[in-house]
């Protein structure tokens, strides 16, 4: 019989997921409860200064730097608080954009062990459960900052709900914070895996992944696996088995990992897109995972095209045509 | 050892899936290609009047109704064209917002047989890949009805490659086709599973569904699986497993449907979301999906919770805790 065989113990929980506070979905519509928990002193502020985060690297390992709201209250910033939800406590967390803070460090009189960081080298060092949070916090804040405007009507928008909502005065619209699902794929070819280059950055430090690309309006998610496959390598993609999930808020995106079987094997690639698409034996990709100079570089633990990478190169999944 | 067992040999293409039309991806990055091919004479218009989709059931069994260019050309609509992509002759096909022609029946002198159907409805007619154009068609012209505005500065956008990419003269900013991935579950505890009606038109036709919910910014499927099953019902879900996916183009939702293990049985309704969640062992829902009047129906083979359902009820999912 064609088919996949997968170990059923595993769990993947990757960077960015196992955010562990509630979202408060029912404490959200509550305009006054909003209000009363952004103003409470025991509330918790994650600030964002055009994108980066505050990170806490005084302890024993770095964690995310949270504020007070009377922190928060003393830089007169004229953008709404987005409420992530709440800890383990019952603790409302927000998230809250600073940009408009010349230099929040200095503002905020920051003591040594506290900075703001890229939002994704922080992750590297983050606890999992921290970059959930962050992943979060990254992606709504990015969010309303590209969605003031009311895209039916050109209005001004207002956000609701604690930041889940922006509704336009105008004429009516609410508008939700996007996410869009992105098929990233291995394909295989018996003992050998397609690994790509895309223009840009990948290829200056001789990276290969995994294939990707955005899922289109009106395709499933094993249809978007094999149309890309196609449009970037021109491979074409027969059985697809879903693997695993990850958010990745680089601006807001949801990776569906996959495993695929090739159905033919002769490369041609999109060279608008592609720097380089090759087969590569499952040997070299273990060298490869194990940090060892084969010529080509795969990602870092961080993303799912590495879990995706391992979990066929190290045998947990097995795939026939 | 905990987990599921699923057939392998199981492949699903849903309603609003397997669209045949190659997309065009290349194609599309040239503009006088575009503008040829919207003109020739071999190519096709599906035209949507107000979202409403034109259907020739003049033949053995209704079809999606294609126009020529000449007849769009004829309507002087102010709206560029959608390229769909390519058949498999090679011909262009475009989809056509109308909505701005009053009576588009009469200004085309269409033929019986010709009538403009509200599109899901017609879908539960139409042969299954003329769906996937439909969902294509139906999807993008629903957002571009939504995003003539700029969200980033309010100005109003154009159209750009086909009408995958909107982009802004004021500021510059891209804006691409929204995909709204959905979190779609049956929940099972042993030989029963849990579903639900959310308040609105399923509680007038007496129909339960599987729940169902956004999957928010910074989460992952199995996240989201968790989360809005603890919201919608205050049930604990352990175990997540994927099963297939399905595009949902009103306005346009990428469904994702999983099992999931209950690790918890008592019910607590969300009221505001929800009518009513029960418990309903396998019998009953498999009396339901034959039809039977058992106090509850199930939804119909166009949704993609029919065949979460039916896999579960018919031994072809088998979940343990």
């Amino acid at each position: 019989m064609n088919g996949f065989c997968r170990s059923l113990a595993v769990s993947h929980v990757h960077t960015f997921a196992g955010n562990p506070l509630d979202r408060g979905d029912a404490e959200r519509r509550d305009p006054a409860w909003l209000e009363a928990r952004a103003r409470a002193p025991e509330s918790r502020y994650l600030p964002l200064h055009q994108l980066n985060v505050l990170v806490d690297a005084g302890g024993e390992g770095p964690r995310l730097g949270w504020l007070k709201s009377s922190d928060v209250a003393r830089l007169e910033v004229d953008v709404p608080p987005v409420f992530l939800g709440l800890d383990d406590d019952g603790v409302a967390c927000f998230a809250q954009d600073i940009s408009e803070v010349h230099d929040p460090s200095h503002e905020l009189n920051l003591p040594g062990g506290l900075s703001f960081q890229e939002s994704r080298s922080a992750a590297m060092a983050l606890p999992g459960a921290e970059t959930g949070i962050l992943a979060q916090a990254r992606a709504q804040i990015g969010w309303h900052q590209r969605h003031q405007f009311c895209s039916v009507c050109g209005e001004r928008t207002v956000q609701g709900k604690g930041g889940v909502v922006r509704s336009c005065p105008g004429c009516g619209a609410d508008h939700f914070p996007r996410t869009d699902p992105v098929a990233i794929m291995l394909i295989v070819d018996g003992d050998r895996c397609l690994l790509g280059q895309s223009n840009g950055p990948l290829v200056r430090i001789g990276m290969f992944s995994a294939l990707a690309g955005f899922i289109e309006q009106g395709e499933s998610i094993e249809e978007a696996v094999r149309r890309e496959t196609l449009e970037e390598a021109g491979i074409r993609v027969g059985r697809v088995r879903y693997h695993s999930s990850q958010p990745w808020p680089f601006p807001s995106s949801l990776m569906i990992g996959c495993h695929g079987v090739a159905e033919s094997t002769d490369i041609t690639i999109d060279t608008e897109e592609m720097h380089d698409v090759r087969w590569v034996d499952r040997d070299t990709v273990r060298a490869a995972l194990a940090g060892e100079d084969v010529g080509l570089k795969v990602p870092g633990e961080i993303a799912i095209a590495h879990h995706l990478i391992r979990a066929w190169a190290e045998g947990e999944v097995s795939l026939t045509a």
